[in-house]
């Protein structure tokens, strides 16, 4: 730590009130280099946190956090913050099991004053806790939510935004504008934020009413100042009224450049004393300060480990045999099947990259539409298209579709649309954390009428889902699948149509059945492999079903076996394995059956792998259970 | 129907098209007075369909649907679509079992473009089946969206214009704006919209140029008409640049008077030649034309039978040992514990009225928040109250609550807050039909962690809970409880904390046991009646929680009972019994369990007698259901 001057002995926000204006710019480049420093060992997000350090530290220099709060949006750009507020040694551990987590936690630090992951949450929960102060009358107290230019664009900050403008509350809400999200920001929204940095507006009506003054001019010589007093008077009042926030009653400030700390100070202590809700619109560069992640800013949004000098990414060489991303086997699959299917479309909200839908979007751009953070929209949007003939392949994070629930069942299940949802991260993520986890997916999906729910154990069968699911009249359609690399090198297999509502068996066996749903299967192979020494036979299904369940094969293998164990990445109340229970109730079977999966609690970030291992399914906790169940 | 002129000849919209401009003033006459006359006996929606008569005709006067398409926001204004539009005869049958739905429905006629019942998705649907028609080169097609201005203040609408904006398609939006939801809208965007209406921003831009003008005018007599010509620059301009739709990339036109049929024919003329996205804005008054309607439209939003030359509502006179509804115990209960304890805020996303929050909205105003149609923004402002100490009730229609689920899940449960979820109207609601049954509620909030979530089976229980809920950290708690009256005249109990997770022994009985969940357990007392003539001797059990399940009570029961059946007003699959079979599994007891509840598919409209019926449920399917687990 000694090289870092002022940062080793900023311990609180407290210290860094010691510290004069002008020092701050150079804590605002030990900040960043630490960030630097310690990201390039120990991943995370990047360029986020990179872009808002002079605003993290003009923040917590001018309010007092944290009585006053701060509530970050998204939170992947809140390191410096972290690291601000007495976690600076602890910052290495970031996203690691045990380590601090990714994104604010109120329950790992008073200054994290919301938990955060998802976008767009943070001016309704600021606007909440700014009512609550009007209510306890702590009319000092100043709540601030940071909201990027991409999180804006999600309906919940559209919500909360017209909520604020009508309570007399003290917020402030700083538009972080860096025309981005992960990938870069779209929408009319974002095209109007251009507009007002590079003051088009103005222009264009400062150039009309020039045209017309022009007319005067002959008038005399003293006109030229009046021409000037009416552009002034016409622009203080077009600059108020032609801006979306004015419109929704909030007043607007700015943009300033986010990048100048003591500018934003000094915009920042007046700001805090006018009251009533406001937004102070702060430009600022994602990657700020550091080459590389400004010129690609995608993909050093979360670039893994990498050479702080060089730039270079260090990225685990994978032999010809390696198996690919689930991600990518769905992008390459889905260009594959659009070009034969022209009814064929993809939508993803803001993820074209984490996808693979970009894929789709450089081989067929007029069919594959990006739009935006935007969940509930890409559902009914989706529902749309598909009410008049297209067949939407509809892709979005199994976390992040929680925000489209109402969506998926009163715009696309009710009218039986054939509409097909690409469950990305299905299951446990992994370093992500809690709010990341795609766990609740099975047990939602599976309860909502004319749903079809599957889930690929490998790559051939994600591709024969995605192909059958854009067969005619299959009505609404899911496929979950997890984060990261399936089992099959040579994945690009002939696709071939499944059954509906049909599994497979795996294996014979003759001790214990397990009978598995998704990629989390691929574990029992290797559990076997060690049980078999222990000569213990297990048989192995793979239901590729959730709904319709295989009745078939369950009656085969509930008259073959009376000892049974359920297999699958997601939460256990309500999940697969309680589907396999009330099928064995429906029809009186009794049989000796254990759920694997995840229990009734939120689990924190680690590995996938440590994250399986403490929910007691990994290849050992798999294990285990046949052991038990034998006993 | 000799008495309608013109209507008894309109089968189609291909026939209102015979007509003379001149004459679709009568023929909105007729209309207006059919849905008067047919309301006024077989009630539903009324208010709304009244302010939009005008532009049902001239839309089915200018475009040529079914193949140009109109997506109607909600839904509950287009009766007069649906009467023009081939169901005039039928129109009688709205909303009774096997009859009509109350809200447009893809199956029910071509002339229905979407179907709808929740609030926003217009924009989004529309905009799907523009950029399809873009795909399929159908350049000719129109596609409109006619949305209120309550509904544009749901986040999926702002979503889906920020998304229209950058989409090159040919979408026209109707923005029908009243300045009402159900109840009186809010917001900073309703405020923005009256402000364009009494174009307060272009006088006041016209007020301060005028003044600075004035300098100028010294200059010489033909001054003035430069001063004009400058006014009318500077006019165009700002009214464009001012304009919060504008902004979003839309071009925006209007507001016009949407009472006058033809004036709006002739802009809809017009703007069929405009190519791209576009906002018409058209002004109405929801209830027009029946001078009671217009003069109390939250009260007649819908307002049952009533006699339509007097205004004389048909209220069934209740005597006074009729028990209350749910809403209103909810309402008065709210009231007597917030005066208490000071902690206490409520929040109705727009529905004061429907769920009696408006009862804490008169008597605490300072503490009731009606946040608009934003679900996700109630949630989430929910939580940052809870996150700062104080304990919100946020009441939410069970079916609406789907639109938050994110919110409940990633804001509230994850952080452990002391957030009370009221889920009015759980379970089957009636003659609003399938987009509103509150039947998914009890299997989607069971599987979230932390989650208390529980049912009152009465009043009293209601009360309790209530008043359960906001003693000290209890963390997050919902309770779901139906539309509709209760089964306790003499409501007002002391309330007393329950035993969170503990149910309780309604009847001892030998033969069945039956456990249910809720207020449809009341049903079973009933049952018991007509069984015991049959000398069946049932027990019955309400177990009041769903999660925590109480499993010392449940121990019992399967100690004494092996016949079991399970009561719940709600989805099957993954739900209360589905909760009560995974504990009897964890258990290793065995028992023949049938589970009553809602079977794996939507569910039309009805009275809910009728539809509880359907389900098999009602007190004759609980009869029924007890003789075969019997046999």
């Amino acid at each position: 730590m000694s090289q870092y001057k002022y940062l080793h002995k900023i311990n609180s926000p407290e210290d860094l009130k010691n510290y004069k204006d002008e020092e701050l710019i150079a804590i605002s480049q030990e900040l960043r280099q630490y960030i630097i420093d310690i990201v390039s060992e120990s991943p995370g997000h990047f360029a986020s946190s990179l872009g808002v350090v002079e605003l993290t530290i003009a923040l917590h220099y001018v309010f007092k956090t944290p009585y006053d709060k701060i509530v970050w949006d998204v939170g992947h750009q809140a390191y410096g913050h972290k690291i601000l507020t007495g976690r600076r040694d602890i910052f290495h551990t970031n996203r690691k099991l045990n380590g601090i987590s990714g994104f604010p936690s109120i329950f790992e630090s008073e200054y994290d004053a919301f938990g955060v992951g998802h976008s767009s949450t943070s001016i309704s929960a600021a606007l909440g806790m700014a009512v609550s102060s009007c209510l306890k009358s702590e009319d000092n107290k100043h709540v601030i939510a940071v909201i990027g230019d991409g999180a804006m664009t999600g309906g919940l900050a559209f919500e909360g935004m017209n909520n604020a403008g009508v309570e007399n509350s003290n917020l402030l809400i700083i538009l972080n504008d860096n025309n981005m999200s992960i990938d870069p920001n779209v929408g009319g929204l974002n095209q109007y934020l251009l507009d007002i940095t590079t003051s088009k507006s103005y222009n264009k009506v400062k150039k009309e009413v020039w045209d017309i003054l022009g007319k005067i001019r002959k008038f005399g010589p003293n006109t030229r100042s009046f021409i000037q007093k009416i552009e002034n008077g016409v622009k203080s009042v077009i600059m108020k009224q032609s801006n979306i926030f004015e419109a929704m009653n909030l007043r607007y400030f700015g943009p300033v450049n986010g990048h100048d700390v003591n500018q934003l100070v000094k915009i920042l202590e007046d700001l805090k004393d006018i009251k009533g809700p406001k937004l102070l619109h702060v430009l600022t560069k994602k990657g700020k300060g550091f080459e590389f992640a400004e010129n690609d800013q995608t993909t050093w949004h979360a670039p893994g480990k990498f050479n702080k000098n060089t730039g270079e990414r260090k990225i685990v060489k994978s032999d010809e045999l390696e198996s690919p991303k689930f991600q990518d086997v769905f992008g390459h699959t889905l260009v594959e099947l659009a070009k034969k299917n022209k009814k064929i479309v993809g939508i993803t909200p803001a993820m074209p990259s984490g996808s693979s839908m970009k894929i789709m979007m450089e081989a067929i751009p007029e069919r594959a539409f990006d739009v935006g953070i935007a969940e509930q929209h890409a559902v009914t949007f989706s529902a749309g298209l598909a009410v008049d003939g297209m067949l939407p392949f509809c892709n979005i994070y199994s976390t992040f579709m929680q925000r489209a629930y109402d969506q998926v069942i009163h715009d696309v299940a009710l009218q039986k649309l054939n509409v097909v949802f690409c469950l990305d991260r299905g299951g446990l993520v992994g370093d992500d954390g809690a709010t990341h986890h795609g766990v609740f997916d099975i047990a939602y999906m599976r309860i909502i009428p004319n749903m079809i729910v599957a889930a690929p154990m490998d790559e051939p069968d994600l591709r024969n889902m995605m192909y059958t699911a854009q067969l005619p009249n299959k009505g609404p359609f899911s496929i979950r699948y997890p984060r990261g690399k399936g089992v099959t090198p040579n994945w690009k297999t002939k696709m071939e149509e499944l059954k509906i509502g049909k599994g497979r068996k795996i294996k014979d066996g003759k001790d214990v059945a397990i009978i598995s749903i998704g990629a989390i299967g691929n574990l029992v192979k290797e559990a076997n492999e060690i049980l078999l020494k222990e000569n213990i036979d297990i048989a192995h299904y793979d239901m590729r079903f959730i709904k319709p369940l295989d009745e078939d094969l369950l009656h085969k293998i509930f008259n073959e076996f009376d000892k049974i164990i359920t297999l699958e990445d997601g939460v256990i109340q309500g999940g697969f394995g309680s589907a396999v229970i009330e099928f064995m109730f429906e029809n009186k079977y009794s049989a000796n059956i254990k759920r694997l999966g995840i229990p009734d609690k939120f689990i924190e970030h680690g590995t996938q792998q440590e994250l399986y291992h403490i929910c007691g399914y990994d290849v050992e906790g798999i294990c285990k259970s046949v052991k038990e169940i034998l006993k």
